[in-house]
């Protein structure tokens, strides 16, 4: 099926491509804040709404334990393969609120971004897809081949919800492969084809000291302080190398063939282009590995968050009932969220000191995630932002985490695209996170030149799966 | 002098007493909260209408660069000595509020004790006197002798802005002895008075990362998060056994002769009341030190709060640009706070990473205290409170630190009795404080017995010093 006039209707409603994508970025979905319920909601609404203006079917919200799953598919394309497109709706908190220069959820365009929470994660990625199916539903009432979309609301804390949805549905979401946008390229007009992401795990520490808040001038010197103790307890997490200090940690990190690393190095960001996009002067990790390796091919353990005590203007001269610590894992093949959580159990009884109680929560296991360059589906996507970005990809690891990646492809059984859009320094999970709007409507293209192609690389003259489970239907 | 008609006023009128105590106890005269100003200021001024309703003269709002000095003296007793009476109004922060079971603004009666913020440090300690003063001047119309009363706004931010006023005003505030009433009794009806304090040195340190949040997937193992540059810094701060590890710290600490260690030992509370009083389970601390002589003779490094990144509910994967924690030495003799924030300066220099920025900023140096037991001031005070409270005063060390009674005692050159009614178990600083009824009468009483004692004990026959310097009127 010929894209051109698809692509011709793409560009002609740019501006109002970006309006709704405003729209939508208006909603200030935070999964992880039990006071955004309600927006999560009301944004899964517009979206679904919004999935059968533009011509889909079979148009669900699903509610599940926690935020609903939004579904829409379009399956007359005979004897042609299945798309499966993801996407989530959910963003990280937009705190702190005095570092952003527009206010997250009032989405602003300067220059030639988009600036709001959630722009490039996920919801502007997303929306490519969406403008790429409006364009050929409005222009040739129908899309090069068939398509389910599934989009969650929980992606941001760990899609619990869409795993269980995924298990018991494989029928229902058979497809021949799924594309997910979510992930970055190397830079404007350098797309990327993320062929790795990492695994994770994540932490919540508390130290429980005394049980209540005591004057630190009557007992300090004679009661374990829990700041103190956490704080003795995240510093022996790291040995003075950079590496973490977990006994069997590293016991089944793979190492990579000279040939994968020197092409890693070839076509990977270079140490100073990391540290300027981090915006940072000095590196620090693992000896004898790149940046690029350590934040890939290398796993990490990260202190996201810590609270306890008085932090808040002036002082208070007290020692706090408890303290607690926030960490994340990023985990590399072949290791074991599981196994992982394990050993972290055990290493936290060794180091603890004796005077104090710990409590260990830990959530939202990840298996790391490889696809196969060599899949029809994958040199698809390549040729795809050929077209769409006139520029060839290059294939790169990312260090982020992709829960849905590794279900569709272990579940599902079906190869997963990691067709990103984003920009390295779209501040993704910071303040001021934008979306560039070159990559919004290159994005759109791109995927309207993967359905045509994908259409045809990916048949196999089976006929389509028709099963759509009704169950899920409220 | 004979007290015994102000003893019975005071006795009479102990439910108004009560009243009056709710309603300074309802100013959230918190010093530290700068959105507190105005309640600070109100809680003086109504402080100072009290003082003149009750019989004092000269009273007077003295403005400071922070918050005022209230100030009010009675100095008609010819060829009397002169009592400097001082306290301070302002309080610590009210937070963490869930864990108070009544508004810390509110102050509630419950049994025997009297709950509210500031019940027992201090505005319930300085009440005694004032109920005493009142006694008289409502009951004979005079005083056994001079009184000026100096209370402060800033004793839990440190006090800077009455040291200054000490300084300059040196002989307006001539006095034969110094009464504070700040500390705490040994349990009901065993009172102390406290003839040493430690001295004290607050510091923040806060550690600077990347100059925005970063996304600890992409950069998870490539950056030095600040969080766990912190924890280290912090992790070695002590050593295994408990003491401080910044090299130098105990080189002034004085070794007490065993006689003093024995008495200790026999007149001070066993490990066991000092646990039970901040309800742990287990101590912590110098090796071969108790837990009495942990928190008086020997110096301690209390953290008191630390934060950074994302600590609320949810989880959010970001390395955060900053973290920081808030520190309190406690120094005892013969320590000094400038030496020990240089030796704790050079100490972070050389164990902060090298690829993160620390800084560091220290204030409130305050002078441990010591004071001759041997003096008639203190001999009286012993006296004062058989009188009081029916028994014999013990002499007791406390952990905590009282810059004004440093500040008295070398600028002013005279002694300072530390004149407790507070109980180990009154939640100072924490949630739920609260003043013991019956030692607010008892306080009252002994107050009124140290004038009548001390009229005779401190006199010199020279005259009352009578300067009062008008500079400080507004």
């Amino acid at each position: 099926m010929n894209p051109s006039r698809a692509l011709a209707y793409a560009r002609k409603h740019r501006p109002r491509f970006v309006d709704e994508l405003k729209r939508f970025l208006r909603f200030p979905s935070v999964s992880s804040d039990p006071k955004r319920t309600a927006d999560v909601r009301a944004c899964a609404k517009w979206l679904a709404q919004h999935l059968k203006s533009i011509g889909l079917q079979r148009v669900r919200i699903i509610p599940t334990r926690g935020n609903p799953l939004v579904y829409a598919s379009w399956q007359r394309a005979k004897n042609a393969p299945t798309l499966l497109v993801y996407g989530h709706y959910d963003v990280v908190p937009a705190e702190p609120l005095a570092q952003w220069q527009t206010p997250p959820f009032t989405p602003t365009v300067k220059g030639a971004d988009l600036y709001a929470r959630g722009a490039s994660d996920d919801k502007g990625q997303l929306f490519c897809h969406l403008k790429a199916l409006e364009s050929y539903l409005r222009t040739a009432r129908r899309l090069p081949l068939n398509v389910k979309c599934i989009f969650e609301g929980e992606e941001e804390i760990g899609s619990g919800n869409l795993f269980r949805f995924v298990e018991s549905h494989r029928e229902a979401l058979r497809a021949d492969a799924a594309v997910v946008s979510d992930t970055r390229m190397q830079g404007p007009g350098r797309p990327a084809i993320n062929y790795a992401e990492r695994g994770g795990l994540r932490a919540e520490l508390r130290v429980h000291g005394p049980s209540r808040e005591l004057h630190s001038g009557a007992f300090g010197g004679a009661v374990l302080n829990p700041i103190q103790a956490l704080c003795e307890i995240v510093g022996k997490l790291h040995d003075e190398r950079g590496r973490v200090a977990i006994p069997g940690f590293y016991d089944n990190v793979r190492d990579w063939p000279e040939a994968e690393r020197a092409y890693m190095a070839r076509v990977g960001p270079s140490d100073e282009a990391i540290l300027r996009d981090a915006a940072v002067e000095r590196g620090w990790g693992e000896h004898s590995y790149s940046a690029y390796e350590r934040t890939t091919i290398r796993p990490a353990l990260t202190l996201n968050g810590i609270a306890g005590g008085y932090a808040g203007k002036g002082v208070k001269g007290v020692i706090p009932s408890d303290a607690v610590a926030k960490l994340s894992f990023r985990l590399v093949p072949d290791q074991n969220p599981a196994k992982i959580a394990e050993l972290f159990r055990e290493h936290l009884a060794h180091i603890a000191p004796p005077a104090v109680e710990c409590s260990l929560h830990m959530e939202a296991p990840t298996q790391p995630v490889t696809v196969d360059r060599r899949h029809p589906a994958v040199r698809t996507a390549a040729l795809a932002y050929r077209k769409g970005f006139g520029a060839a990809p290059v294939f790169l690891r990312s260090g982020g985490s992709i829960p849905v990646a590794s279900a569709f492809q272990e579940t599902l059984g079906i190869p997963v695209v990691l067709m990103g859009f984003g920009l390295p320094d779209d501040r993704m999970h910071g303040p001021n996170e934008k979306f560039h709007l070159p990559n919004f409507f290159r994005g759109i293209e791109t995927s309207i030149w993967y359905m045509a192609l994908a259409a045809r690389a990916l048949s196999r003259n089976t006929p389509t799966p028709a099963a759509e489970a009704s169950e899920w239907v409220p």
